[in-house]
């Protein structure tokens, strides 16, 4: 992990003090390099790192924070990982442009592997991260999305990326194919589960635990799983006062909300369905010889169903 | 060309018929493809073309189309080649992962062509892109740019794009050394006069004639060209009417700004400015052969400098 820090640190000088300070700034977003320690645990599971892991390892880093800054940018987030984010304290443009500036340097780094495999592969990961965005965009407001249709979203935009770790770890570490499909379809559905509890989080977090604006994605009338339960629920009560502020911009307090999710076992629900996508990840993690990487990654699993940040 | 616009709709194609109206919108802003015309024809100069020269052709526009939707989020422009801008029309959100979507594609296409050349300098350039970009929003409201400066900023931004096109087109042609770098140099200097003219376009032109929002620099304190002249002239009125605009964001008319630009023979400037470079370009053009790609890229570079839009 220190040598992904350095990496990504030299990756990004520029020649420019103004830019280094801003990718200073970006560092403090890193936090828990979740991605990173998918792709290398994938490969020490998978056979053993080599150079190239390191390397991806920094490029899935680089591409999670580009998203996590334009969609600050998009959700008008005002703290990230306990710091205000680059959106409040260097304007929107700023903020875009940065994100620019991490993927530009992402595709690069993973071009110069030279292999032909990873390029093709980051880039059709990000084709799919950002029609899952524009998705998710589009259906704003829309109180009738269903789970399916919640489910190809968070697939596409967050479990594409955390799919790929395991599949680029396995792949580098010269995994037969079995191997990397599987630990794929570990990071799959370890990405879904993580992207549920998210907006769970969301919904009831506190912003003091988890370091970053909470409620954003009612206001913006993002439909999320809890919502999504409650709005079909028998509840029609609930459902009605939930529907009037997702689709209409209405404004309820966070403790309102908790009542009508309560009343529904709406939250209950959702990380019922967040439980069941960890549990698939781990079985695929039967494919792979017991040890401290397989132990690692089913903790990781598990640690994002019952995480409370 | 035709191929290239085909293998444009083809790339950008996606399951979802939302993202397909809106790729249909951003085909609109196609218009000239001079980058795209570029490297083809710095591939038919440097020796004749490869499908290499086709797919790349369709990765510069759609990284050239990125910049675009994104520049006009920052910039908060209305109008884009006659038609109204995806950040007005969708939203600045949609603008902005539409951006990334292109980007994104482009990336992935290059990818796919298995070359590591290709994909590195691709990466290289948007590196330097963003740079740029970063560079000009840095110095917004900065009266004491330097024409240095403001050199740095426009090779970086607009010049690094066309450069590359000149490279690929001849490296993926066969061409010899000498030859690639004569093309990066005519791309270079051809890009310098393109942005001086753009940037001289934005202060004197009119909206009906180049189909966009104009007047948008000086609203954001970008010290271009002219007013970099203006500001250093001895016309201490000029200089200091101007300040108030560029640095306090007082406001002026188009009228107002094209008296005191013309009072120190700015523009005259910035034209014969972008001239030099225009003679620059063409020069290099002299390591071919006469024939009909080099006299096109001579044309296009004459264009460049005295284009009404």
């Amino acid at each position: 992990m220190e040598r992904v820090r350095r990496l990504f640190d030299d990756t990004l000088f520029s020649d420019f003090p103004f830019v280094n300070a801003l990718c200073e700034h970006v560092r403090g977003y890193r936090g828990k390099m979740l991605r990173p320690a998918l792709l290398l645990l994938s490969g020490r599971a998978a056979g053993g790192l080599a150079d190239e892991h390191i390397a991806l390892a920094v490029v899935v880093e680089m591409i999670h924070l580009a998203t996590l800054l334009h969609d600050d940018v998009l959700d008008g987030a005002e703290v990230r990982r306990k710091r205000q984010t680059v959106n409040v304290l260097q304007g929107n443009e700023t903020a875009v442009l940065l994100g620019d500036y991490l993927v530009s340097h992402a595709y690069h780094l993973c071009g110069r592997l030279g292999s032909r495999f990873a390029v093709c592969r980051i880039g059709a990961t990000t084709n799919t991260v950002c029609e899952g965005e524009l998705m998710q965009i589009h259906h704003r407001g829309n109180c009738r999305l269903t789970e399916a249709e919640y489910f190809e979203i968070i697939t596409r935009k967050t479990a594409a990326l955390t799919a790929v770790c395991g599949e680029l770890g396995a792949h580098f570490a010269g995994a037969p194919q079995e191997q990397v499909a599987a630990l794929e379809a570990y990071g799959r559905h370890a990405g879904i589960a993580f992207q549920i509890v998210d907006d769970v989080l969301d919904l009831i977090g506190s912003t003091e635990t988890m370091g970053k604006t909470l409620g954003r994605d009612l206001d913006l009338g993002k439909p999320t799983l809890p919502l999504i339960h409650c709005l079909s629920s028998g509840d029609t009560a609930a459902a009605a006062q939930l529907a009037a502020v997702l689709g209409n911009g209405l404004t309820a307090s966070a403790s309102e909300v908790c009542a009508w999710l309560d009343r529904t076992g709406s939250v209950a629900y959702a990380m019922q369905r967040a439980a069941d996508h960890v549990m698939r990840a781990v079985a695929h993690l039967e494919a792979f010889p017991p040890g401290p990487a397989r132990d690692s990654l089913a903790g990781i699993a598990h640690f994002i169903a019952f995480r409370q940040q």
